[in-house]
């Protein structure tokens, strides 16, 4: 999948080998993978894909064996399906930057889940170098790509630090929003990790998402220009639906 | 987990609030898996995981709520199976920053796969800016972590660019030692960018893995001070061994 509409300079995707073990059976239902992903790339984005009854008559295989292929397709986010009416070609995988002042491609909204304010607990309490009895406000939302829920971020700011927070907070806006133009505040570093997980129930629902998609989860604290931790995100991505990118070194 | 014994300022990983949907059932799979992360952290690593029946009999569940509860903490690497021995207490994920000359934390090796002279092709061909015929170097090598086999990566790097390649290279390096000490070629900058997939049937025999456990893709592009693009890696990684940290802005 090229990244869509982008500059990224990364299009070329698959293994320049093709997935059959030099040594070894070929599992059936990977053959027909293999070819599935040939009919996706010719009938092209939104199209119906054929029934399964076509499938096994064209490949000469059974029902399980196409189940299989398209199972795999469909957590790979190539195929989608639409609930009493059938499997498409699925859009290609959104690209997101990583960075400090990241700006997605596709128009982003958020819907609020919870906002609250708690003791930050052991955890959240290191890694905001804080007491784990000081308070943190936590907002969590569902993000959403144009119509479509793609994510679940929570976000945690230390309360002392930002206890005018509520009363500037706009729900469908990024916080660093809030934070530079209403506060001052500006994150002066980051860090970022990214790991694969899988959705609990609870973050299964609320993204509208099979629980057994691989998601892609990212950790981020930033600090501020005294080196003091601010903000904590925990994001969580369909993995189906998003990749990330990453600039190192000077840019060109 | 938190990252171990590293500088990273992330250490918190779980969702502060637990995986129990507000409204609707509690799958009873998914209260098991909650029970057994207490179990995990109370056994701490490399211990051995009581036997099925024991854990049926301790939460009052059936074999398969326990089978489905351990399957998906296997993928998601916090338990893991030795054949003929037990299910045991996985250790922490690696923490492998993102970054041009990037040092792993735990001893790196690299096993050659595959080492061809083959024409660019389509799809590298624009990612390396050449014609689809121009030669390249293709590398295909399996990433250890010590002992364990934890990735695959390709590089492929312009043939004509680099035509004393095979004579300096050093299969269980980087590549990127071997290119800036040998031959004076140093990264300036880079593009990469992460998402998760499934191995394919040969990539799961050579990295040894179970096909189901999701991946961690990485796509780079690399380019020297001219801003011409002269490598492009293809990493695959274990997404339930190895998560990718990056840090944004200037570092503190």
């Amino acid at each position: 999948m090229p990244a869509p509409a982008s500059r990224s300079r990364l299009s070329a995707d698959g293994p320049v080998l093709d997935g059959i073990p030099e040594h070894g059976r070929v599992p059936r239902y990977y053959a027909v993978k293999v070819e599935l992903l040939a009919v996706i790339a010719e009938l092209g984005e939104g199209a119906v894909l054929p029934t399964e009854r076509e499938l096994c008559d064209r490949f000469g295989v059974s029902r399980a064996t196409v189940r299989q292929a398209v199972a795999e397709l469909v957590l790979e986010g190539r195929l989608t399906r639409r609930q009493g009416s059938g499997t498409y070609i699925a859009a290609p995988k959104l690209v997101q930057p990583l960075a400090l002042a990241s700006r997605p491609r596709v128009r982003p909204g958020r819907t609020v889940i919870t906002l609250e304010r708690r003791p930050a607990g052991r955890a959240l309490a290191a890694d905001l170098q804080v007491t784990s009895d000081a308070e943190v406000c936590h907002v969590e939302r569902v993000l959403l790509a144009g119509e479509e829920r793609v994510g679940l971020e929570s976000t945690y700011l230390l309360a002392s630090r930002f206890p005018d927070l509520l009363a500037v907070f706009d729900p469908e806006r990024p916080l660093e929003g809030c934070l530079s133009e209403r506060l001052g505040v500006v994150a002066h570093g980051a860090e970022e990790r990214v790991e694969t997980v899988l959705a609990t129930p609870r973050e299964a629902l609320l993204i509208g998402t099979n629980p057994a998609v691989p998601m892609l989860l990212t950790h981020r604290i930033a600090w501020g220009r005294d080196g003091v931790p601010f903000e904590r995100v925990r994001s969580l991505y369909r993995g189906d639906r998003l990749s990330f990118t990453t600039r190192l070194g000077r840019a060109d």
